[in-house]
């Protein structure tokens, strides 16, 4: 992990839809960059994943339940009934409209993760993947069958989080890498023993590829080289489990 | 933003000392990598900046307050006292060890910043510097002044966070460059406008940047080149007000 590291935007991918073949258009896309090799790490962003895994609701084909109606206030109770519908329960509300929720996988971030933007038109909403991980592991493999390489694949998405402005970006989903890499009883350069520091190499792999991938110009994916995170997790092992949490 | 990202380590700095010319010995180290260019950021680990700038405690020259006896149990109460002293108030608490403080600067993090892994001997703390935003704007200024170049610079620390596991690392202190991306107003490529999104990009620099650096390796900086954040803001710009932070 001490050599240099590369991250090279994938462009060119056209508009999604539910069925494309995602990982045959990143393995096209990469032919005009970099190619792919043998370690390489390809982060998506979680909005193309759901796109072609037909994660879209539209506005005009959800009834609001009591409840969404109440929370909604002057909101539109429609996106609050997706939102309840993708979370295993309410962590924070701040009315008129910041929801923070645990959605059914475990992640904690705003709305569930049901986003509006990008979609296609302001009446769509796109929902998380319903498995990130086993959305990571397809990707993953089908690169493999295409191009014969075997790297790692993260599905990311920005996420706020507590006590600090801005979002980053994190790993949801995780294939062929260890996301945390773990320093429990290695030394440092004084010889002093570390305790218990894991590090979320598979977040900070996320946030490096949204560096170069840029919210509105159309790149939702990139590879980082150079990163040597070998074994495999998934994006499930990033989840602090919540009786260890002290804010949940 | 859209172009390929290089994150280069930069090697060989000796064991630093209090008043050691850090900046002299980043540009000396980049030489041997691939130089500096106008508009890299410079990533470096805060405990390089606290060694050079003397923020070090030793333990056996700290008196514990009552408190801090009270609060160690069988901890060390002289470790506790000194993230007292650093703290403004503490945000969680789990005994017998982990203590989430508000430092005085105004970061939300394990221990206050106070660490004792990399000191010189396990007898030794580290804190953070005084001002790391003042720390980061006389590096970039050291660093221009001797190679020329008007570099960025982030001084980054490892922090944990809430709701996931492992620490990523994050800005503490900015200097020429924008910490914070707002995409609020622009257009995703499908028309629809965006809300209040800001991006934390010096964190994903900083985290991008740690990938390289590895905490037991001996590598505490490296240059990020490719980002493009022109501007000027600083690490406390990246701090959520408390009035708008729901988890304090």
């Amino acid at each position: 992990m001490s050599g240099e590291l590369r991250v090279i935007p994938l462009r060119g991918l056209p508009e999604l839809d539910e069925g494309d073949d995602l990982g045959a258009l990143l393995v096209e896309s990469a032919k005009n960059a970099a190619g792919l090799e043998t370690g390489d790490i390809v982060v998506v962003a979680q909005k193309a994943v759901s796109k072609v895994e037909g994660r879209v609701r539209h506005l005009d084909q959800i009834e609001p339940s009591d409840r969404a109606r109440e929370l909604a206030g002057d909101d539109d109770a429609r996106r609050i009934e997706v939102i309840l519908q993708e979370s295993r329960r309410i962590v924070r509300m701040r009315p008129p409209t910041l929801i923070i929720a645990e959605t059914r996988h475990g992640y904690v971030c705003a709305s569930a993760g049901v986003d509006q933007s990008n979609a296609k038109g302001p009446s769509t909403l796109i929902l998380l993947p319903l498995d990130s991980d086993a959305s990571a592991r397809l990707l993953r493999s089908r690169i493999r069958e295409l191009s014969g390489v075997d790297v790692g694949v993260i599905v990311s998405d920005s996420f706020g989080r507590p006590f600090r402005r801005g979002t980053t970006d994190v790993a949801l989903g995780v294939a062929g890498l260890s996301p945390l890499l773990d320093l429990e009883g290695r030394r440092d350069s004084t010889g002093y023993e570390l305790h218990a520091t894991e590090i979320a190499v598979a977040d900070e792999i996320a946030g490096a590829a949204e560096l170069v991938m840029g919210k509105t110009e159309g790149i939702p994916a990139a590879v980082v080289r150079g990163v040597d995170v070998p074994g495999d997790g998934s994006g499930q092992d990033l989840l602090m489990p919540s009786e260890r949490d002290l804010f949940r």
